[in-house]
């Protein structure tokens, strides 16, 4: 079941590496896209660093817009990440996207009601924080976000516990050419030697 | 076995978001730590940014030398990395360092001759590329990968292969407070409609 996570907790929804789908929309155009680079930067304020290569449909609706969404996809939606991840929305043109050519059911996010897949297992919503020369030079997009939520089935009081019973919510991780890890066991460090 | 990985599929080797141990070395002192915050930006050349929090030891000596390396744990190390994150080099004062506190076997590595871990399953060397801004706004250090290895038992041809048979090679990707998920189960997605 989708829940809210505190934005004190955001980072810990990307902190172990996972693809994402990105959402963008500006002016009744929409677009998803895979991006299997990105990471937290800082707790609090809650920032992210995204890779968003310039010459994407995605980017240049990022940049018109602002914002942005990044949406966890599960195992069952490895088809689709791999398949939004291989083609651009720029090429449909048929009045249709990629939402509509792939089926993608999607909700209104909270705070910025950017249209977030229905069946991943955590969405977060961020608004862009402009620097020109980190996108430029390096396709690296900074953000800031403004709500996180996920399923609570596989993440909880600011924590992923991925079991063998949850399994259909874990996260994707890509490995190149559409093989994505799925990080279904979990070891535990000590601090303290045994 | 330790095989060197062409420069082209470096990215590969961090593409899945793991946890790395961050190495850098300075005028005689060096220093290892944890970061679970890095990606690729680029295939070609191969770089990746890292986030090093600029309080540290390891972003005092990183910044002073304009080099680093990455090397990627593997479960056997899992209290070793959790360690390594959970104190500063900088608090060690018996003319010892982490890597004699922690009983860390290293190998110089090929091109910088940065000390490298033993036992982990993939090694880079990177050259800083300043980026004072995003250094100073982000933690967010940019650098250009000159040297990759990996062991061949878990990435050969540019690919992981993450198996049962292979699991003690396995990457790390922190979930918080020590606790790693392992990658040790692979779905592959198809472009195709079956």
């Amino acid at each position: 079941m989708r829940q809210p996570v505190a934005l004190s907790h955001a980072s810990r929804l990307v902190n172990h590496g996972p693809t994402a789908l990105i959402i963008t929309e500006h002016a009744g155009r929409r677009n998803v896209m895979a991006a299997a680079w990105s990471m937290p930067v800082e707790f609090t304020p809650p920032r992210i660093a995204v890779v968003v290569d310039k010459k994407t449909y995605t980017s240049e609706l990022l940049l018109a817009s602002g914002r942005f969404a990044l949406c966890l996809p599960v195992p069952a939606q490895a088809d689709l990440t791999f398949r939004v991840g291989s083609e651009s929305g720029r090429d449909i043109h048929d009045g249709h996207d990629k939402f509509a050519r792939h089926g993608i059911a999607t909700f209104a996010g909270p705070v910025l009601g950017l249209p977030l897949v229905e069946g991943c297992c955590a969405w977060l919503e961020l608004e862009r924080i402009a620097e020109p020369h980190s996108e430029q030079a390096y396709d690296t997009v900074f953000g800031e976000v403004v709500s996180a939520q996920a399923d609570d089935r596989v993440f909880a009081n600011g924590r992923w516990s991925f079991r063998d019973d949850n399994a259909p919510w874990h996260t994707l991780h890509h490995l190149g050419g559409g093989a994505f890890a799925v990080p279904s066991r979990v070891v535990q460090g000590r601090l303290a030697a045994a």
